[in-house]
C-alpha cells in the first residue's frame, strides 16, 4: 500500500465529506478520538446560542422556553439509534462513573438474594472502582473478577449483574454481547455493558441482544467535549423494576411539588439525579449531530478498514511490535494496540511529530480510528512517521521518558 | 421611600459598578438569581477560549496543557473564600444531589454504630431524597425528620449526621451554623450544610463554625449557568477519615496507573468521581470571577439592605401579603417570601410585566436579591409593579393560572 493508494481509498470513501464537520488542527494526525473526540465546527455556535441567546436572554424562563427541562431525554433519544435502543430507553446524565453506580446499585437492590457483581480483571478502572463502591455500601455484596475466558462459566445463581466493557479500552477486544447476555439471562443475572469505546464507531444492537443495562461516554466518539455528560440505557421492560439510589429531584415523579418523600418518575426519567448540565448537554448534542445523515453501516465498515490498514502497515514496515488487539475485525473495536517495550517513549516521539496516539501502561501503543474524520491517508502517514521514529531511534531521548499525567 | 430615594441609594452603593459585569436583558427586573444567576459578560469568551482554543487546538493534550486535570480543585479553591474554607477543602464536582450522596454516605459509613440521618421536614427536596437514597442502601439506616424548633434536642448518640440547608429555599430562614454544629459535635454527630441559597449572597464561615461538611450549587448566586457543576467541602481534619462510595477513577490516588483496586487519593481529591466536566467548570469559573475584587462584607450588607427595602415597601404599599421570611436580617438569607393565596397568578402577572420572581407551592411569592447586580431601583420598581398588579387585579386572569413546569 502506497500513499497514493491510501489516497485513492479516501477518494472512494462515501463518508469523505463528513471530515469537514470537524475543526481539526492543520497538519495534525489525530488518532486519539477514543480518548477525546475532535471539536465539531458547529459546537461553538451551538454553545453561544444556548449561553447568550437562551441563558442570557431568557434566564430562568429557559427551562421551559428552550426545552432544558427535557434536554436529558431529548439528547438521550439522539444516542439511541447509535446503540440499537428505543428513544425512551436512553438518558444523558452525569458521568459514566456515576451512571455505573446508579445502574449497578439498582440491579443489585432488585435482586437482593444475589450477592455478586461479576467482572473481569483489567476492565476499565472506573468500572471496577464503582462496582467496589456499590459493594461497599450494600451489606453482603462483593465484586468478583474472573479472567474473561472463564467468565461465562462463572455466571451462577449468585450473580446479580455482570459488568463488562463492550470494547476493551486497552486491547480493543469486542465482547459478544448477544452470547454473554443470553448466558447471563439463563442464570437469572443481568448484564451492564459499558459502551464507552463502542458508541459511534462500532455497531451496537442493545435491543437485538436483549441487553438489560448500559452506560457510555460522551466525550470519545460522540465528540461532546472534555468531560461531556455521559449516557445510560435501561431496557424498557426493566425500567419500572429498578430504582436508582441516587434519587435526586430530577428523577422524581413530580419534582416541582417539592414533597418530602422521593417517588420515582415513570420510565427512564427516574434515572436522572440532579439538575441537568445544560451547557454540557448542548455541546454533546452538537457532537452527536455530526452523525446526522451518516450511513452507520458504512461508517462502522470504514472503522474496521482503517484498523485493518493500520495493522497491515505496521506489521509490514515495523519490527518489534506485537499486535495486542484481535486481528479479526469482527472481534475488534475501532482502536488497535501494539505492545512494544518502549511504547511510552515511542508515543511521545510520535506526538512531537504531530501524530497523536495514546499509551496505556505498561507497554501498549494505542491508536484510535474515528471513522467520521480519520482518513486512510492519515493512517498511512502515521505509520510512515512511526517507521521514521523507529529507524532513527528518535524515541531514545530522555525527554520522551518523562511521564506526564496522561489520560 | 420614593424612586428618587432608591436611586440615591444606588448612587451611593460602592458596588454599583459590578452590575456592568453582567449581560442583563434591557428592561427586565430579575429577582430570581437564586434560581438561576444571570449571564456574566465574560462567560461567552471564556467558553470560546476553552472550546475553540483549548479543546479544538490541543485536543487530548488539553488535560495537561490547560490544567483541565486540576480544574476541579482550582475552581474549588476559588469558591473557598466565599464560604470561609481553606483552598484545599473545596472541590467543584457533579451536581449538588450527587455531592449530597457522597458526603452523607461517607459520614454514615465512618460512623457505623449510628443509624440516623437527621433533617427537617420541608428541607429542599433533593436533600431529603438523596438522604433517603443513602439510607436505602446502607442496612439499618434511616432518615428522621424533626421540626426545626425541636431539631437540636433530637440530636442524640444515634445520629450520624445532621443534614440542613443553611438558608431555607422557601422561607429564607438562615440557620445558626455555629450553634447547631456545636450541638451536634457535643453528641458526636457530624453536620452537612447545604449552602445552595447562601454562597455568594450571605456570609458563610465554615472554618469559623468548625463545620464538617457542605455542598452547594453553582448556578444560583455563583452565576455558573443552567445546571452548572456544584461544589463540596470537607473539613481538612475529616478528609482522611472519609471515603466516598462514588469511588470513580478521578478520585483514585493514581488514576492513570489503571489498577484494578480503588485507593482513594489523599485530601479533597478523593471526593471526585468521574471525568470532570471541563466546559461546565469553565463557565462556573467565569461566574465566580464576577466576585473578583468585590468587598464581600459590603456585598452581604447590600443583600440585607435590598431585602429590608423590599419588605418595607411591600408592607407599606400592598395588602394581603403575609411575610413568610424572618424580619431580622441577621436571621435571613438573600431572598424574601410573602404568602398570598393568589401567589401563583400574581407571580405570573409580574413576569408578564417583566418583573421575574418565583413561586413556591403552595402560596409563596419569592423574590431573590443578588447583590452583585440587583439595584435598589429594581426593588422599588418591582414593588411598584406589584402594587399596580394588585390594584388592577391584573393577576385575576385565567392565563395566569395555568401551571407550567417551573423551577
Amino acid at each position: 500500500m502506497t500513499l497514493d493508494e491510501a489516497r485513492a481509498l479516501d477518494a472512494a470513501d462515501p463518508l469523505r465529506g463528513v471530515r469537514q464537520r470537524f475543526a481539526l488542527p492543520a497538519g495534525l494526525i489525530y488518532l486519539d478520538g477514543n480518548s477525546l473526540g475532535a471539536l465539531p465546527k458547529a459546537t461553538p455556535a451551538a454553545l453561544a446560542r444556548v449561553v447568550e441567546g437562551e441563558w442570557g436572554g431568557d434566564l430562568i424562563a429557559g427551562w421551559n422556553a428552550h426545552g432544558w427541562i427535557d434536554a436529558a431525554k431529548r439528547v438521550g433519544a439522539r444516542v439511541a439509534p447509535l446503540i440499537g435502543a428505543r428513544d425512551d430507553e436512553v438518558l444523558v446524565a452525569d458521568s459514566t462513573s456515576v451512571n455505573l453506580f446508579k445502574l449497578l446499585a439498582a440491579a443489585c437492590m432488585a435482586n437482593p438474594e444475589r450477592t455478586t457483581i461479576l467482572s473481569e480483571p483489567g476492565n476499565f478502572p472506573t468500572d471496577l472502582y464503582m462496582a467496589q463502591g456499590v459493594a461497599g455500601m450494600l451489606a453482603g455484596r462483593r465484586v468478583r473478577t474472573v479472567a474473561f475466558d472463564d467468565l461465562i462459566a462463572a455466571i451462577d445463581e449468585d450473580v446479580a449483574v455482570v459488568l463488562l466493557t463492550h470494547v476493551h479500552y486497552k486491547t480493543g477486544h469486542k465482547r459478544d454481547m448477544a452470547a454473554i447476555t443470553a448466558a447471563a439471562h439463563a442464570q437469572g443475572a443481568l448484564v451492564l455493558w459499558d459502551l464507552s469505546h463502542s458508541v459511534g464507531a462500532v455497531a451496537v444492537d442493545l435491543n437485538g441482544c436483549s441487553a438489560d443495562l448500559a452506560v457510555g461516554c460522551g466525550y470519545k466518539y460522540l465528540n461532546g467535549g472534555p468531560g461531556a455528560p455521559a449516557f445510560l440505557y435501561v431496557a424498557q421492560a426493566l425500567q419500572e423494576r429498578l430504582r436508582s439510589p441516587l434519587s435526586g429531584w430530577f428523577g422524581h415523579a413530580a419534582p416541582f411539588e417539592f414533597g418530602d418523600e422521593y417517588a420515582p418518575a415513570p420510565g427512564i426519567a427516574r434515572f436522572q439525579c440532579g439538575t441537568p448540565p445544560i451547557l454540557g448537554i448542548a455541546a454533546l448534542e452538537a457532537g452527536i449531530a455530526t452523525f446526522d445523515g451518516v450511513d452507520t453501516r458504512a461508517l462502522f465498515a470504514k472503522a474496521q478498514a482503517l484498523c485493518d490498514l493500520y495493522i497491515a502497515l505496521v506489521e509490514a514496515r515495523c519490527e518489534g511490535f506485537v499486535l495486542a488487539s484481535p486481528r479479526d475485525a469482527a472481534r475488534r473495536g475501532s482502536h488497535v494496540s501494539f505492545a512494544h517495550p518502549e511504547a511510552y517513549a515511542i508515543c511521545q516521539a510520535l506526538i512531537a511529530r504531530r501524530v497523536v496516539g495514546d499509551f496505556r501502561a505498561p507497554d501498549v501503543l494505542r491508536m484510535g480510528f474515528t471513522p467520521l474524520y480519520t482518513r486512510f491517508e492519515d493512517v498511512w502517514r502515521a505509520v510512515d512517521t512511526l517507521v521514521d521514529v523507529m529507524r532513527r531511534r528518535a524515541w531514545d531521548d530522555p525527554a520522551y521518558r518523562v511521564r506526564a499525567t496522561v489520560t
